[in-house]
């Protein structure tokens, strides 16, 4: 896809991540921003916390994840597929509200690599992370 | 700690991980084997899938951080954090339960380096990990 | 390419990193196991010594890119670049021989995902490290 | 160390470079700029291309290991250690000169992470990294 992603497009895939069980399982909300990063917002449940209290480090991860795969996935037609990503825990998030950021750091044409950040509601950087998607060429599912 | 961790330890760690609200909402198991390795079980869980019915990378995520945590944990008395953590995503996992175990790399005084292996219930290598965790020196919670 | 790279294709490989410069600068050397992983010896040479006269973490980084590109390009036809890789020191290498060892994690028709270990003389565990490489259907230079 | 490092920390810092083996062997320079990130100058020396003529990705591993490391330790008093880094090769470097700026992204009490650049002489994005950093509490050598 050359030039920047369509509003159709983008409106396609926040469709596709409501319709995952898992974005209502987490309680997740995707949208993207002017720049066409996908930004994901988490409400703070204790469900997902772990025995001190603190935020699971698995769910900062399922939020920088998701934050690079939909950046990712803005730039290409079709399905693209996490090949790796890398997490820094920077200060533990404690009952907190978070929201993590997508930025593309490199698209080619099938491989795409971003940069993720999770901040808490106060804007303190709690997380940072980084990933590379392989653009598959398969089409998105019906 | 010096040597191999004592029953007590370990059996205190898998009590503070039962405790923890994140091990009933995932419906994650964990036990330690004879190396003192944690190792995680997870039943199949769709309400994890993301849209393609797959399980969430996240919950891989997850489960590799854990096995990587209590691994580490396992070879001091006090806390410790989640430094960072690297995820190799190599198969997708569809409708399958899982198993991830942790090994020590490295043990040092204050930083443990682990690696992480995670497989579907037919054996099949699903994710691999390593992360570097931090003994903080204090206790664990009461 | 399926099946087991033919001796000629790992010959042409070794061939190929020989007439390299930074082969001589390093003074490292190629061989293939018979695993068709790539091996990589290096003779100590003080030149590479950080100021406190242990060998610089960017020879053992160079020895571990090394070992997973060759471990890599013995799956393919054509040419493969690295995308990302990761590296864990874990003790320090001190006027040491040193060896690194690339795996195969996982071979995609593009993507290749492989592990490296990085061993000093008396066979101690110096650093390892994984990494990502993608082929590019391009041909080798002539 | 609280607050900004010294002039002679940093003055101290760059002299330990100067001094050693590698500094001269790969032909880098250091220098702080004025938020005391470390700035890694390379000048292009066909000495360390691979057989393609690009530059040898281990030559940038290097320039990031070094950029984060000078920039960790510009924050303690004492010694640091590479734990780990991550790189991620966004496009070749052909015959030209390099440099590598690092930035921390959290500054603990023993442990520092921190995010490099390296950039052509033309300014273009050529690889990233980040890496953790422990602080020994060790003195540097006289």
């Amino acid at each position: 896809m050359k030039g920047a992603p369509s509003a159709e497009h983008l409106a396609r895939l926040v469709e596709l991540f409501e319709s995952s069980r898992m974005s209502k399982t987490f309680g997740m909300a995707l949208r993207y921003d002017d720049a066409a990063r996908a930004v994901f917002d988490w409400r703070y449940d204790p469900a997902f916390d772990h025995f001190l209290d603190d935020v699971h480090g698995g769910v900062l991860a399922t939020m920088l994840d998701n934050a690079g795969w939909f950046t990712a996935a803005a730039g290409y037609p079709g399905w693209v597929v996490t090949v790796e990503f890398h997490v820094r825990l920077l200060v533990p998030a404690k009952r907190e509200d978070l929201q993590a950021v997508g930025s593309v750091l490199r698209r080619g044409q099938r491989l795409c690599t971003t940069t993720m950040e999770l901040r808490s509601a106060s804007g303190r950087l709690v997380a940072t992370g980084s990933g590379t998607f392989l653009a598959t060429g398969r089409g998105h599912p019906e």
